[in-house]
């Protein structure tokens, strides 16, 4: 193999990608990975269940980069043919792995579903390959030595890949890496940022940016619907500047910043609710309920999380959060006040330290010239006080729906610091601050 | 041009899609439009921002497709090549479009921000290519006939892409390819499964399958965690045999549709509620607002949602759906007793006609011999009574979490259904189902 970064290439097999059935979520969870790692994927390749398809862009890859990773067209249908392709072209055969036939008949009798013949013979494999443990599935990864590099098969289910990914493909080829002295130190470091855009970001740090780079440390922009996160990457003897470097660009975003880890905005949220022994409850209108599943989503939420209203009707926002009628009648269920009698209810039906309230007009109608598609409400009442906040997001409502989601989760997170740090003196914590 | 159905590629360039910081969405969004007007994506390749890496996959697609799509590098800032790397490739220049100019200073000025010089320059165009109007942002689309076929260049930007290819692309081609009498008649037909594998699906339809094929209407299954979608396609005269076909595939398969029209199950749930104008709330434990949140994910859900409560601790089970606390002292918080009285209670506490429950332990922890990691008891209670379902999911969170929130929407589908048609004699509107 050939000296310095570790050339990758991926390629995706199934006419459901072609076809746009299935969004290729298996490219960009692999390319995220390999960076991070701090190899190159040099090309992303999707094609069809054909077999010249196939070989003509696995040849093309092999060429050209020395990991070639492959997805997909691993099912036990016939139209999942790249079994029978790489048998053809690593010109070796299938052969039956009676263990792994076990483990396959094992795991449908644990569901209670009858096996078939198609799924044992999931249990054939080529002889030439080493095959890859794939316990959450029937289909086994499969791993090629070839002249130059390397050639992976996994199947296309996302958490089927990600397994053999995370314990298969990435120790194997860290091994072979290191027996080449070929595994440079590398670090990154995150932060994640809210309110503002990836070019006034790159503005405000525009000499440091520079200097940092100089010094081998690296800055990169992802921005994603409503935060930029910023990640630095380090490498060799520049790692050991990598806190210094973060704690700077910290101090230099310090309006925008949300999080200093770079964690989603509502993982933040948990994180610090957590650290400070402090609960939760939410009253969600138009969200429906996603700001609490944002919340549920990571384990260990029942320390912080007591639990909502989605209270999508207005008889709902009255009964379960007592919210005066007259407010609603008064000012719309769309307006200030009802967002913070809303986040007052959440607070005082749970009885939780924070109450946090989303209401607004997610679209595509139900929009007036003075309230229109994508106004959004949102309230956090404490201990201390309430605030609230009137955000004019798009016309798109998926997107108002996330953007909604993640601005409440920052106005919490906002409340709740603030409102720790005044409070602190007084139950004498502040030093362990 | 060849005959036959139009031959299509699409390249992606950036290198944020190679590093997964950028899923490529616009893949997916373009096959799905092309695959329904009957024309073939042969190929999607993702490259990065560097010309060899452009060209030589810019060649690679026009030897091989007449229709060549690439998406991406179109921007203003600096590693944006595509424009020059186009000018080289089709041998001519940039020429400046003051009418192209003129638009983009007036997009600017409409949003009061100040124009650079860069922004400007987005009017340079190859001056061989047709501009293709983009009024939602300020890089247009680029046409060049060229010999074998056409090469398309347009912006990243989901929805300026998507206006490009509907308003410009599309139709273009089409004139095109009706010139040359070559738009086939083509037709899809969709419907959804739950609670077998595809394995069993294709078992089932087997000969069915078969004789479909032969008569020119291809089966496609499109598996996803818990469901597996069917796809009926016909081309030409076969179009009219289509209903007929999926009518047959829906009989054989009655035992696990879910969806007569292959929508997701959660659409499928509340296009029914609608048909029928009832109503349904929900109470959600360990899923925490995810069955809310997926049920207004689409516009018009008001129509049959009232609302929730997300009552993921004991005392909000207890406090707001009236849930007997000896019930969870008892059976413990997820159990069948439990969660009927939860859907009782927010049936109840909503007025709703029907009220659907989740009581799970979603994991990693928190399980125990009788009921581990993954066990999930949901439950609908309607006007004519009750059903309570245990499930046993696996051990990933975000996955039990997903798989819960399917599996309610199927559960209150079926109750729907079920106490639906029981109660039409009644109503004297049976005749019409």
């Amino acid at each position: 193999m050939a000296s310095g970064r570790l050339l990758v290439e991926i390629l995706s097999i199934g006419d459901e990608l072609l076809m746009g059935q299935t969004v290729n979520t298996n490219a960009a969870w692999m390319g995220h990975l390999l960076e991070n790692e701090g190899w190159r994927v040099n090309r992303c390749v999707a094609v069809s269940d054909e077999e010249e398809a196939i070989v003509d862009a696995l040849k093309d890859a092999e060429s050209r980069a020395e990991l070639v990773l492959i997805t997909g067209g691993l099912g036990p249908t016939r139209d999942d043919i790249t079994k029978h392709v790489l048998c053809q072209h690593f010109g070796t055969q299938l052969v039956r792995h009676p263990e792994i036939e076990n483990r396959i008949v094992s795991w449908f009798e644990r569901r209670g579903r009858q096996v078939l013949q198609v799924n044992r013979d999931q249990a054939l494999l080529p002889q030439s390959c080493k095959p890859l443990d794939n316990p959450l599935g029937t289909a086994s990864g499969m791993w090629f030595d070839r002249p130059g590099g390397v050639t992976v098969s996994m199947p296309g289910v996302p958490y089927e890949m990600e397994h053999i990914m995370e314990h298969g493909v990435i120790p194997a080829m860290r091994s072979q890496l290191e027996l080449q002295g070929r595994l440079p130190k590398r670090g990154h470091m995150s932060l994640l940022t809210m309110g503002t855009g990836e070019s006034q970001l790159a503005l405000t740090l525009g000499d440091m940016e520079e200097e940092l780079e100089r010094g081998g440390i690296k800055l990169a922009y992802l921005p994603s619907p409503g935060s930029v996160r910023i990640r630095l990457t380090a490498e060799g003897e520049a790692v050991q500047q990598l806190a210094q470097a973060h704690a700077a660009v910290l101090d230099r975003l310090s309006d925008w910043v949300v999080s200093e880890t770079g964690v989603p905005i509502d993982e933040a949220l948990g994180q610090f609710l957590v650290s400070q022994g402090h609960t939760l409850a939410v009253a969600e209108s138009c969200t429906g309920g996603a700001l609490g599943a944002a919340l549920v989503s990571r384990a260990g939420a029942s320390a912080f999380f007591l639990g909502g209203v989605q209270c999508y009707s207005n008889a709902a926002k009255e009964q379960l959060l007592a919210v005066d009628g007259a407010l609603i009648s008064e000012f719309g269920a769309v307006s200030e006040e009802v967002a913070v009698a809303m986040a007052q209810g959440a607070r005082k039906k749970f009885g939780a330290d924070f109450g946090v309230s989303i209401t607004g007009i997610a679209g595509p109608d139900g929009g007036s010239d003075l309230k229109p598609v994508g106004t959004v409400y949102m309230a956090c009442e404490g201990p201390l006080g309430v605030m609230c906040v009137r955000h004019q997001f798009g016309r798109d409502r998926t997107r108002n729906l996330s953007m909604s989601v993640r601005a409440a989760a920052q106005l919490a997170l906002k409340a709740a610091r603030e409102w720790a740090i005044e409070s602190k003196p007084a139950s004498g914590v502040a030093d362990s601050l």
